[in-house]
């Protein structure tokens, strides 16, 4: 069985799934927010309809609605005055039970297609989005084009095509017969049928409303199953122009919309009565410990997919590329104000410093020389504009302030507050860099979100890498770096991530980022550590979220 | 990177892979024990092996021993008078986490063969397991011998597949160039490492010692874990002849052979401190629905694969061979003594009747039909001993007397008590069959593990299919049948499966039977029902044993 829209998107899917299996480079939306890829005036256009948004009722049509809500403050630009549809969530639920039916009966290569269609479009409106991602979230222009538009459809296609692969291996019928010797065989036929388990709940974040959500969203769609985004209450705008697209594109192919719909609400304990309803089979989470925590506590009808906080971090032994190293580092802690779960947080370099090819490097030496790449880096006021885009959060801005006052280590660089002439109102900060000892565990060894670093001293390489594992274990990350001249060195770093469950970029010098992960070719979180318990993507983000019902008769 | 066992084993895995695909019949393991098939001499070498462990101590040289334990009584010949190292868990975990790092090296290729090595020597075993399946459990001979061993091989084999499959398709390593315009392209190398997430543990029920327990051994191994089985304690021999010879051929090959050991332990917490051990990453488990709840609320550190108890039921409609269906009937309730987790528990008849090919029967004529088929399918002592098999305990013994008094509902057929002359103190029990009315829900509704069911009157055909949906959502079951000749009855009740997520054998009147199913074509358990949270096998039921940890550096 197949689907126009499946065949009309066969070229990208097969793509995708070259991609997933060999994990080279490979994206078929273009990152550049260029008129070549996006047409001339695409640009222009997606401001406008992004701006057409504002003042206005963001209208969904869904079933329940009991009023409009949402309050979106911009850290760019105050309030955005986008009123969203509040429904009933228990209503949600029912209607999205009810559409299932519709979408169990395309099948999987039905389900295929019309979300590779919604990708296509969502790619599309990437000007639109762009502009929603960087107004709701504070990330710079072409940090919330490529990472809010582009690379979150990547990491969307990426999801249907692991869903793809895991339901294709299903044959839809079977003839099974079994030889009894002398005496005829045994013959039946068998139907295996795909079904989506239940409603899948997606919990956004405040700072990347599309990248974090769009895994499971498709992961959940792709697979048969309802979804409700409940986007994070400041960044609510990208999750409903992506709600209007899929259900848009649902209807217009004999889907009962209401598969997939947005539930904004302030009120935690609606997050909490929606994540434990019995008919929520799954759960993806983008967010706090405290929170995704709740959820694997107390959501025990469905499988909690989260990405929690860690402290990500990376061990400094020796470079041939001391100033490439720097500017690396600079980049990786200044983009976007270190409000990444990504971004490094804690340094561990050798009391006894390091061996460069600018000569021998003390631990004081280090720091200092780091906190200067990194004002050298934001020395331009457009260039530093750029990078940081603005703070998403108060609490992310307050943290920066008691990290700037010295209390947690000593500020090797503080940060600075800078005034962005286009954005008067946005709080821009840039990094504050720390020194502590290995021993000041609780000043760096838990998550301080935001542009907050600390160079730790540890005893020598060896201790570094034993306590970069140790937080690994124990906290948890996504990402850790390493710098060797020295394979032995490599090695062991190795293995400690082996260990520890957690990727690792080595020497990284030129321009590819600690922080960045690549859909299709880096598995963004192991899901082996406390940071996260899945990965996007692999394919135990997809094969739990349906399941296989057969019937069997005799032939 | 291969393995030589891998190699020499190809064919098989090729098998299996292809069978899991296409789903008709395949298995490498030979159901009947015939000497062709197993050697002149196997049947009288494999009971001189099981009986060589009688009233002996198995030795299996693991670590942290602090004495012997085990105290087995067979249903058919009393204590075993086995002993079985007792060893401290703590010391297990450490030493299967320490061969981790060895079994991680030899790759998914290393890991596979090994697999497949075992399970071709299981096999060579499989009448020395068939004997020790037996009289542990209770099962008849045949029975014994296919579902212990061939047909626990196939499931054992089956999950081997699917692990490989899904480690297969994450590539070693990869180039990743990504174009820059009219600068040079970003290039980098990554690797990418599978690693086991942990220690699996396995807990193994008293009924099926081998068939319920190697999905999971073999999932969690194949993955790259190591495994710990915590036998039944009246089910321990199967499980300790296992793990020797998987201990065996891994030291064979140059793996540390603690990666697999044998927990023997009559003590409820030391179970829920393995369980809940921070280590101990994943949970297979087979039995109750208490302690099965227990592990999945309490082990949050864990994945918990859960096969708990369920209501199986049947709706009959209407049959074109009424003889054939009350003969199939018979045989189900009757094959080991009903107490098998896919045995039909509840059968919903219309209150008005069925139409068959021997005209219209009233309810009560079906109830009476029924209890005379297994009357005269269980009139030859042979058959009735080969068949039934025994009673595996005593709670199984006392549900039977209780369904016999009657005050469950209306006795249609009562369970006799068989002497036989073979094994004088094996307690065996015909089925008890009762009839009793839709609303008296408490008698029917919850699992009655043994020989016992109900005929329950429904309103009509739709009512019963309602009927065995509800109790499918609420109590869960692992298989569901449905007679009728009409095709509209078969769509409603197959839509009925698809909402409750339940595997449906429609008309069975020949030699399959609702309570049977196949490794590589049927999915036992559909994962989606409370009865079992998980299938064997299918993607899910290995994907989330393993992951991915990456690395990457500029080439």
């Amino acid at each position: 069985m197949t689907h126009p829209l499946f065949e009309q998107h066969r070229a990208t899917l097969e793509g995708a799934l070259q991609a997933i299996a060999t994990r080279g480079y490979w994206s078929p939306y273009t990152e550049m927010p260029s008129p070549k890829a996006y047409g001339e005036t695409a640009a222009e256009d997606g401001k406008r309809a992004y701006e057409a948004h504002l003042g206005q009722n963001f209208e969904l049509n869904q079933p329940g609605q009991n009023g409009w809500g949402g309050n979106e403050v911009s850290p760019y630009a105050g309030a955005l005055d986008v009123r969203y549809p509040l429904c009933d969530h228990e209503v949600l639920i029912e209607a999205g039970l009810a559409a299932m039916k519709g979408w169990q009966a395309v099948g999987a290569a039905g389900r295929t297609g019309m979300c590779l269609e919604i990708l296509a479009r969502l790619n599309r409106q990437s000007f639109e989005l762009g502009h929603a991602v960087m107004m709701t979230t504070g990330q710079g222009w072409m940090m919330a084009f490529q990472a809010g538009a582009p690379h979150a459809q990547d990491r969307g296609l990426e999801a249907v095509a692991y869903a793809w692969r895991e339901q294709s291996f299903v044959p839809a019928e079977a003839i099974w017969e079994k030889p009894q010797g002398k005496n005829p065989a045994l013959v039946m036929k068998k139907h295996f049928e795909l079904v989506g388990r239940g409603v899948g709940l997606v919990v956004g974040c405040g700072t990347f409303p599309t990248w974090n959500t769009y895994p499971g969203v498709f992961a959940a769609l792709a697979t048969g199953n309802a979804v409700i985004i409940k986007p994070h209450s400041n960044a609510i705008l990208p999750a409903a122009i992506t709600v209007r697209t899929i259900r848009a594109v649902l209807a217009e192919n004999g889907i009962d919309p209401n598969l997939v719909t947005l539930c904004v609400t302030d009120n935690r304990s609606t997050t909490q009565a929606l994540a434990t309803h019995p008919s929520v089979k799954s759960v993806d989470f983008t967010g706090s410990n405290v929170f995704g925590q709740w959820l694997i506590d107390n959501c025990k009808q469905a499988q909690v997919y989260a990405e929690l906080a860690g402290v990500n971090n990376i061990v400094i032994d020796s470079t041939s590329a001391y100033k490439a190293m720097l500017g690396n580092l600079a980049f990786t802690l200044s983009l976007y104000s270190g409000q990444m779960c990504t971004t490094s947080q804690a340094i561990f370099v050798p009391a006894g410093g390091i061996d460069t090819d600018e000569g021998h490097k003390s631990y004081d030496e280090v720091c200092a020389d780091l906190g200067k790449a990194i004002s050298r880096f934001l020395s331009k006021p457009e260039v530093a504009f750029a990078v940081l885009g603005a703070m998403q959060s108060e609490a992310t801005t307050d943290r920066v302030a008691h990290a700037n006052s010295g209390q947690l280590g000593a500020v090797v660089l503080a940060s600075q507050t800078l005034s962005n002439p286009d954005f008067p109102v946005a709080q821009v900060r840039t990094p504050v860099l720390l020194a502590c000892d290995a021993a000041d565990e609780p000043a760096y060894m838990e998550e301080r979100f935001g542009p907050i670093s600390f160079v730790v001293k540890v005893a020598d390489t060896a201790a570094g890498i034993a306590l970069s594992e140790r937080v690994v274990r124990e906290h948890g990350a996504l990402t850790v770096g390493l710098y060797s001249t020295r394979q032995e060195v490599i090695d062991a770093m190795t293995e400690a991530t082996w260990r520890g469950k957690v990727a690792l970029s080595i020497n990284l010098t030129g321009g590819v980022f600690v922080n960045q992960s690549s859909a299709f070719s880096d598995y963004h979180g192991t899901g082996g550590n406390p940071a996260a318990n899945a990965s996007y993507a692999d394919s135990a983000f997809v094969a739990n979220r349906f399941r296989v019902v057969q019937r069997r008769y005799h032939v």
